[in-house]
């Protein structure tokens, strides 16, 4: 395998660590055999747990000897709950690594520095873009502003009504897009959703697979607002992701309860959504868009302040996809307006 | 060349003629020398010129004797400003017709008999779905359904959004957007406004290519309303089609006014197009989506009727195409419910 090939490994291995690894990154790491083959695969595991290098170093055993270890993430060179994985390597016999991404973290870094102090040939930047924008962007957005990084999901038609008239909502979007949706929820660290979303719609926010069983990891349930929940309210079971109340509506507050989030999508409605455009703080757009039209009823997005069109909020579409008869379109925040560089 | 790379290029040929031969069918043909190669294309003219046939057999000259026709609709039968195109083929001494879709149309239809009774091998069904979708879907429709087909364009933010709350919609679509969409007008019959947006935009309506030159066909530029237009309204230019007044909001009515119409486009605002689609008679959407969320202002359509999510208007999605930094989502008609079989 080279090392290429072993980095997509590693960065799909990665992903099973979101959401689960928070507040640590979800790394992944990939270990090749002297003699080239695939040794192990390792992921993040949850807080105090393995980080990915000694998962990836177990799983190959003896065969890490005179090795390459291949990581989403420069290993790190610090001893909190877990030793610093720059020593694994290096007691493990690792002879070489590739990494894709820098850590920022001054308390951590330093791996790649102590490596070579021991020896091993050491690479940076393989791979830097996939891992910087995919499964570590969450993790560089909390180390470089300080906040978790926001999605902001819609559903809509292609007129942009989330709902007709009445509050009918369900199904706007099909199967496919649902089956998404819920995938992306299983990396999440937290939902974010309004009392009047949470009173009308009596949603779960579970994290389920396509056949209705219940993802490993569920994200916290955040509900804005200081109306109760009913006792019997579906998200008070037992089943998802801890349900946590912010009784304001401030972006900025809400971000701040949620210290060890990395990544946090706000569902709406359209004024919760609105806030968050309105301060700034949207990362991301997943647009799920309906093959319908409804022609009437509320559209996805409220900003009290907007009253010309340069008043818009700008992204860049970043991705495209077909779920089912519907599509996705993924909008990213324009560099120039960007406090991430 | 082979066939099925001749019916391509005839295809190809057949757009050119779109919005210029109507009421006729826009057809393009091929004709191929008895020894395969491409010997002549050929498009059908503006009514009381040629016809497809007619025009690549006179690219052809002698090369045709002995030699195959590709045609992207069965050879007519009939003489009406023309000769029939039939008895061109068999005088031209062609020994092979392939066509992709059979002529509907009574008064024209025997084409197919007609050659084969003299002598020539004759077959249908050569790439009928991408004709019947696409180049003729137009004349096929009033054909079928004696009236245009109607395509309903909006151009939003993905929160739907046409313009702020203060008008101003100048520029949500980039550049490639409004390229493709004056690429579209080079190919209509017809496209609809409301007095509103006329008197609001002032638009020109005429179909201009990247570099501000006109397309050599421009679209009838029909404003639905009682209101005048002002002396000096950019839609009284000569450059562009004619304009055509209907007192009338009534889509029934609009289409009536358009008797030669085989394609029109709805431009808005979103009460002519909620009429529209209101009315069941919309066949297709181009949705143009640009990366922004206004978070205010008006919505693309308006459909006074809906008050629950089962009355919206259901498509299938045909096509999603990315044109710069926008997406175009294309809506077709669901076979459910349509009245095109």
């Amino acid at each position: 395998m080279n090392i290429a090939a072993a980095m997509d490994r590693a960065v799909e291995a990665s992903y099973a660590a979101m959401g689960v690894s928070s507040p640590n990154p979800p790394v992944g790491a990939v270990i090749l055999a002297a003699d080239g083959t695939l040794a192990g695969v390792g992921a993040t595991q949850p807080p105090g747990g393995p980080h990915a290098e000694v998962m990836a170093l177990r799983a190959a055993g003896d065969a890490a000897r005179g090795g390459t270890a291949i990581v989403t993430l420069e290993p790190c060179n610090h001893t909190g709950r877990t030793g610093p994985c720059s020593q694994a390597l290096i007691e493990a016999g690792i002879a070489e690594v590739h990494y894709a991404v820098s850590d920022p973290n001054p308390v951590a870094a330093g791996g790649a520095d102590a490596l070579r102090a021991a020896g091993i040939r050491v690479t940076g930047g393989v791979g830097t873009d996939v891992v910087e924008n995919g499964p570590l962007r969450p993790w560089l957005t909390r180390q470089r502003l300080g906040r978790p990084m926001v999605t902001a999901k819609m559903a809509a038609g292609v007129d942009g009504r989330i709902a007709a008239p009445d509050g009918t909502s369900q199904w706007i979007t099909g199967p496919a897009a649902r089956d998404h949706a819920h995938g992306q929820r299983s990396r999440l660290d937290a939902i974010v959703i309004g009392t009047g979303t949470a009173l009308a719609d009596n949603p779960t926010l579970t994290a389920r697979t396509s056949d209705g069983g219940l993802y490993p990891h569920q994200p916290s349930r955040v509900v804005l607002g200081r109306r109760d929940l009913p006792a019997d309210a579906n998200l008070r079971d037992d089943t998802g992701g801890p349900l946590v109340r912010v009784e304001s509506h401030e972006p900025a507050d809400v971000l701040a309860a949620l210290p060890d989030a990395l990544w946090v999508l706000v569902e709406g409605g359209p004024h919760i959504l609105g806030a968050f455009f309105d301060a700034d703080l949207v990362d991301e757009v997943h647009a799920y868009v309906a093959p319908m039209v409804l022609g009437a009823g509320r559209s996805s997005v409220e900003i009290p302040g907007v009253t010309t069109l340069s008043d818009a909020r700008r992204f860049e579409t970043s991705g495209v996809a077909t779920l089912g008869d519907d599509v996705l379109i993924t909008l990213t925040r324009r560099l120039s307006t960007s406090g991430q560089g």
